[in-house]
């Protein structure tokens, strides 16, 4: 478990079994909740018209973002080859769309422990995904005609992944995210 | 995966192997992040003064968060016999405290993210684990002299379960998770 596969920005266009995406679902179910109040709610794309409206809107907001985003972030992303452009959007057979229905309590921290869960349920069914959050997201509540309460936390696009190399990101050491450091001389390391 | 065991709040008070916590907190580092920031930290709590003191300060700010609680929340709480108290606080062999570093972007929705690792890998090693956030978090930083930019988003107890027999809470079923039910009727369920 502790070996995961980097995250994917492109995939093969090839279909996904979508049983596999209620498997995905059924484990987010058993997520933990401020009050059990269960505040995720999912949305299933995958309508080749619907992904391409939201890659046209997603894009023409993360071209205004890049512009104006601080230069060491305009830096990291260029490093790492990311621009506004997000065709992952529509090239992943799957878009799922995962809101949090803010009225509960911890809306926002349940939703995304539950986003950690899906994320391990989509590799172990062999997928491949990115968390995608748009800078901007009250349009999605104007196209899918959804109340003001539930705001997208992330869309997760799933698919099968293509075959990119890519270079895993660099990770922080257990001795730089543990606070108390005096505790790793209690532990072998 | 998906047949998840429950939250746990009764601990025995057997020791647990801290090289356990150490494979949860390399779990816990392969989560993505905001711009790879890796915005959480981490803060290992063994020694028995100190749980003790965290117990007395979390108990009288629940003490007074339950007498000011909205009234179904009262009633919920009840209904599942959590009060005030929190023995588990001092019980559980391993208090984990998890951080943010605000200054990320996303860092709260990452470090909860991360937390939903955690969860399953603390489940992976047979541990059990509960996620408390308490209401007022400013004291951890003075109690532990952090700098303000660190921010407590739960302290999870961990050890092994005591012999309490616990029900399942209750879950939503998919179609009351799942926004376009249209979607439904294309899979298998």
């Amino acid at each position: 478990m502790s070996k995961r596969r980097e995250t994917i920005r492109d995939f093969s266009k090839e279909k996904i079994n979508l049983e596999d995406i209620i498997y995905v679902l059924n484990v987010a179910r058993e997520a933990p909740s401020g009050a059990n109040k269960q505040p995720w709610r999912f949305l299933i794309v995958i309508d080749e018209d619907i992904k391409k409206e939201i890659r046209r809107y997603c894009e023409s907001v993360e071209r205004k973002f890049h512009e104006n985003a601080p230069d060491w972030f305009k830096k990291w992303l260029a490093e790492r080859g990311i621009s506004w452009r997000k065709p992952f959007l529509e090239e992943a057979p799957v878009l799922l769309l995962v809101f949090a229905d803010i009225r509960a309590p911890y809306a926002i921290q349940s939703t995304w422990l539950a986003v950690g869960y899906m994320l391990l349920a989509i590799e172990e069914k062999g997928l491949a995904t990115v968390t995608y959050t748009p800078s901007r997201i009250k349009w999605f509540n104007e196209f899918f005609n959804l109340p003001d309460h539930y705001k997208l936390q992330t869309i997760l696009p799933i698919g099968k992944p293509a075959d990119t190399k890519y270079q895993k990101q660099p990770r922080k050491s257990l001795e730089e995210l543990i606070i108390n450091k005096e505790i790793l001389e209690k532990i072998r390391l």
